[in-house]
């Protein structure tokens, strides 16, 4: 309980600093653009520890369950509740009540700030895949919080 | 463990990008108070949920102890290895491993470095404090890494 609030809190503050330093003309992008990067680099490292003593990934979809089930339990203490798949490498990663969105009210005038707190996490995945050796795009969803959906479409070599 | 990974990796990132971020002269002391300041309101959120069920502390001796075990312990998963005072409102925490030096080398170059490392703490500790009512100074210091010392230094109202 008390990492969850150290990694929450944590999140807030980056989230914060880096919209504050982030500011002009195409402020949300810039910021939202290098959380990201920031959750890649995170996601990269994560990787490396969580898939340690792993067996190798038979798939694809392998990588993805796992994605879904360890790595999401070890960060946000919750497996995704549901993984669809079109079998054409694209995958949607539905979590219900997704944590660092559970501290945002869940009224309609902040979905707007949405993007900010999504895209630490979409990086996360994104830096994930690419240490197992899989190039993608994430993106996220929200229509009503703390519900939200994340993308991840690979890319084909 | 992965919580560990992913409190050091984030911390981590935040330094590199205050870093990147706060240049100019005074780059390293900006860079270091943006980082104690960011580390002080966590601080006092952990604080918050930590003591939620927790009897009134006795006194200062009291706080410090808290925050030598229990708080260190959910934060850095190890106890301060020696609280020392001189009874008149100063005390020193020792660490002598402290987890957020040990990815750095232990050579004597980088202890220039240090201070980057050990500033978001110093603020973790100062905002724990402040929200048990005690206004305090933290500074660190390290001689050989990564064993470190924070001197806190009870302001008396």
């Amino acid at each position: 309980m008390a990492d969850e609030a150290l990694f929450q809190f944590l999140h807030s503050e980056i989230i914060q600093y880096v919209n504050s330093v982030e500011s002009g003309e195409s402020e949300n992008g810039r910021c939202v653009s290098k959380l990201e990067s920031m959750g890649f680099r995170v996601g990269q490292g994560l990787i490396e520890r969580f898939t340690k003593d792993t067996p190798r990934f038979k798939d694809e979809l392998d990588f993805m369950k796992f994605i879904c089930k360890d790595f999401w339990t070890s960060v946000f203490k919750k497996q995704i509740d549901n993984l669809r798949t079109n079998h054409q490498g694209i995958y949607v990663l539905q979590d219900n009540k997704f944590r660092l969105l559970s501290q945002l009210s869940s009224g309609k005038q902040y979905l707007e700030h949405a993007p900010k707190f999504l895209a630490f996490t979409c990086g996360l995945v994104r830096g994930a895949l690419s240490n197992l050796g899989v190039k993608s795009i994430v993106t996220a969803e929200v229509s009503v919080m703390p519900a939200c959906k994340f993308q991840v479409m690979i890319q084909k070599m």
